[in-house]
C-alpha cells in the first residue's frame, strides 16, 4: 500500500493542501480561503472534508500516515499558531490539538513556512543527505531554517531560525523594521527590502528609470526581477545592493553553524545571477579565511508552485525517518 | 568497576591531564610541557607514560572507558588538529589516530577547547539537561560552543562556532583582528579586547586612573577586572563598553539558535555584575521581542582550575550516553 503525507500550507489568504508521496509527487490538491473563515471550529472542519475528498477520488491502495502544516507563527513544540498577524484567528490556536479530533491514529506536526522549506530541502530537494545547511526564504519578509546534525534547530521555545531579524545596521540611518526595532535583515533583503532600496537608488540618483513613474505601493518586487533579467540598471545595482547586505549576513551566520550549503528560496531568488553572484561575491570577501570558498551557495530544489505544501508534508517523512 | 575518562587540555605551554568520573570529580592529574616536545611522537609517549601513571596510581578497581581531548584548532571530524598557530607541532597532526596507537580499544575523541567547555556545560555543569545553550568562552580570544537539540553543533567542517569572528561594527573606526578581517567580537570581547577598550577610554577621556601607568604589554585583563572590583571608575566604564558590544551580538545569536541559556565562561566572566549586568542590559534592549527576557546569562557551572581537564573528558560520557 503506497504511503501519502497530506502537506498543509496556511497563508493569511489561502489555505493549500496537497497529497505528497516519499519522493515529493503530488497526489491531487485543494484550497480553503483562509480569510473567509474567522471561526477556527469551521475552517477546520472545512480543510478536514477536502482532505477527505482527495483521499475519496485517490485510485488504488493509499494509507495516509501524517499530516505535516505549515504557517506563520507556529509552534512546533506546542502544535499552536501564536499571535499571527498575517491571520484572521487571534491569540493561541492549538491547530494540532483540534486537528487531532479528525486524525487521532496518526502525526500531526505544524511548524513555520521557513522551517518547513528546510525540511523540504532535506527530504525531497537540493539538501538530500546533507546534515548542516540553511534554507533562506525570501518572500515579503525573510524567513530561515537552520539545519545541524542531521536536524532543523527549533531551538528552547520553537522560535529559532530569525535570520532576517539580526542587526544588520547600527547606525542611526538603519531602516526601520516591522518589528520595532532597525536595521534587521529583512528591511533589506525581502521583497519589501528590495523595493526600499530601488527608492533609496531612485532618491541618490538623478538618471531615468522606469520605476520613477511608480509610486510605493505600485512597484512590486516581481518587476524589479524582471527589470533586472531585461538589463535595467538601476534595478540591477538594487540587487547588487542586495546581495551585499545578504552575503555579509550570510557570512556571519556561517561562522555559527558552519554549514556545507546555503539555499536561496522565493521570490528574489529568481533573479538567478544577478542575486546570486553578488550575495555569493559579498559572502566570500567578508568570509573568516576557515570557512572562505568552501559554503555552496544554491539555488531551492523544490522552489516552484507546491514548494510550501510539499515542504509541510515533509516534516512528516522527516519525522518517521528520524525517529527510527 | 568504577568508569573513568580521561581529559587532556593542550595549550602552547602545557598540556593538563588527568582522571574524571561521572559527576565531574578528578582522581589525579599531571602535566606535560607542550612546548619542550617539537617531536609530537615523544610527546605522546610521554603524555601515554603520565596518563598510566595515574591510572597505576588508582586505588581499587577502575574502568578507563575513553580519551576526550581539547585543542586549539581541532577537528573532530578528522581527530586532527590543523595549523594551530600557538602549538610547537606545525601541519595537520593526526593526533587521534597516533593515540589509538596507545588505547586501540577504547574511544579517543577531540574537539576544540570552547566546544569542550559547552560539553562539559552539559556533562557536569549547569546546562545539565539543557537541550539548547550556548556557552562562551572569553579567553585571550572568544570562543563559542553553540548546543541544539541536545547536540554539539559541529557544522560541516567541524569548525562551528566561532562567534569570535562575527562582524560587530562595519564601520572605516572597526578594529583589526588577528584574523586578517576588521570588526570581529573577539577584539572587542576578550582578555585583548578589553584591554584596548582601556587603551581607547585612556585617549578619549582625560581623568586620571591606575592604568596611565602602564604600557599596552604590561596592561592585563586580571589588571581590568581588579580595578572594577575595587570601584574604578574607567574600568567599570570598560567593562560597560564590553558587556554593551557582546550583548548585542549575544541578541543577534539568540534569534538564530533560539537558546535556553548563555554561559559566559572564562576571565572576564569573574567580574561578577559588571560584565554579567552591562551584557544582559544590552542583550534585552537590543532583543527581537519574541525572545525577551526568556534566556537566561549565566556563569558557568564548572569553571575553575579543572575546567579544561573537565570538558575534554566530558566528550566521552557524552558520546557514550549519546549513543545509547
Amino acid at each position: 500500500m503506497k504511503q501519502l503525507a497530506v502537506g498543509i500550507d496556511i497563508g493569511g489568504t489561502n489555505s493549500v493542501y496537497g497529497l505528497v508521496d516519499r519522493e515529493g509527487n503530488m497526489y491531487g490538491e485543494g484550497v480553503v480561503p483562509t480569510k473567509n473563515y474567522p471561526d477556527f471550529d469551521q475552517y477546520l472542519e472545512e480543510l478536514y472534508i477536502g482532505i477527505q475528498n482527495l483521499v475519496k477520488n485517490l485510485d488504488g491502495e493509499y494509507e495516509i500516515i501524517g499530516i505535516g502544516i505549515g504557517a506563520p507563527n507556529a509552534n512546533y513544540y506546542n502544535g499552536t499558531i501564536e499571535y499571527a498577524a498575517n491571520l484572521i484567528w487571534q491569540g493561541v490556536i492549538p491547530f494540532v490539538e483540534k486537528m487531532k479530533r479528525y486524525y487521532p491514529t496518526i502525526p500531526v506536526l505544524i511548524t513555520n513556512d521557513a522551517n518547513a522549506a528546510a525540511i523540504g530541502e532535506m527530504v525531497y530537494g537540493a539538501a538530500k543527505g546533507m546534515k548542516d545547511f540553511i534554507v533562506v526564504t525570501l518572500g515579503t519578509g525573510l524567513g530561515s531554517g537552520f539545519v545541524a546534525n542531521g536536524q532543523l534547530i527549533y531551538g528552547h521555545d520553537s522560535f529559532a531560525g530569525e535570520l532576517g531579524h539580526v542587526i544588520v545596521n547600527k547606525t542611526a540611518s538603519a531602516r526601520v523594521c516591522g518589528c520595532g526595532r532597525k536595521g534587521c535583515l529583512e528591511t533589506y533583503v525581502s521583497a519589501t527590502g528590495i523595493k526600499r532600496t530601488a527608492f533609496k537608488l531612485l532618491a541618490d540618483h538623478i538618471e531615468d528609470s522606469e520605476f520613477r513613474n511608480y509610486s510605493f505601493n505600485e512597484l512590486t518586487a516581481e518587476m524589479i526581477t524582471k527589470a533586472a533579467l531585461n538589463g535595467d540598471r538601476l534595478a540591477i545595482e538594487a540587487y547588487e545592493y542586495t546581495g551585499m547586505i545578504l552575503g555579509q549576513a550570510l557570512a556571519d551566520a556561517v561562522t555559527i553553524t558552519s554549514p556545507e550549503a546555503i539555499f536561496l528560496f522565493g521570490g528574489l531568488a529568481k533573479a538567478g545571477k544577478y542575486i546570486f553572484e553578488p550575495t555569493k561575491k559579498y559572502m566570500e570577501m567578508h568570509m573568516l579565511s576557515n570557512f572562505r570558498n568552501k559554503v555552496k551557495l544554491l539555488p531551492s530544489g523544490i522552489d516552484g508552485k507546491n514548494a510550501a505544501v510539499l515542504g509541510a508534508s515533509a516534516l512528516i517523512w522527516q519525522q518517521l525517518e528520524g525517529s527510527k
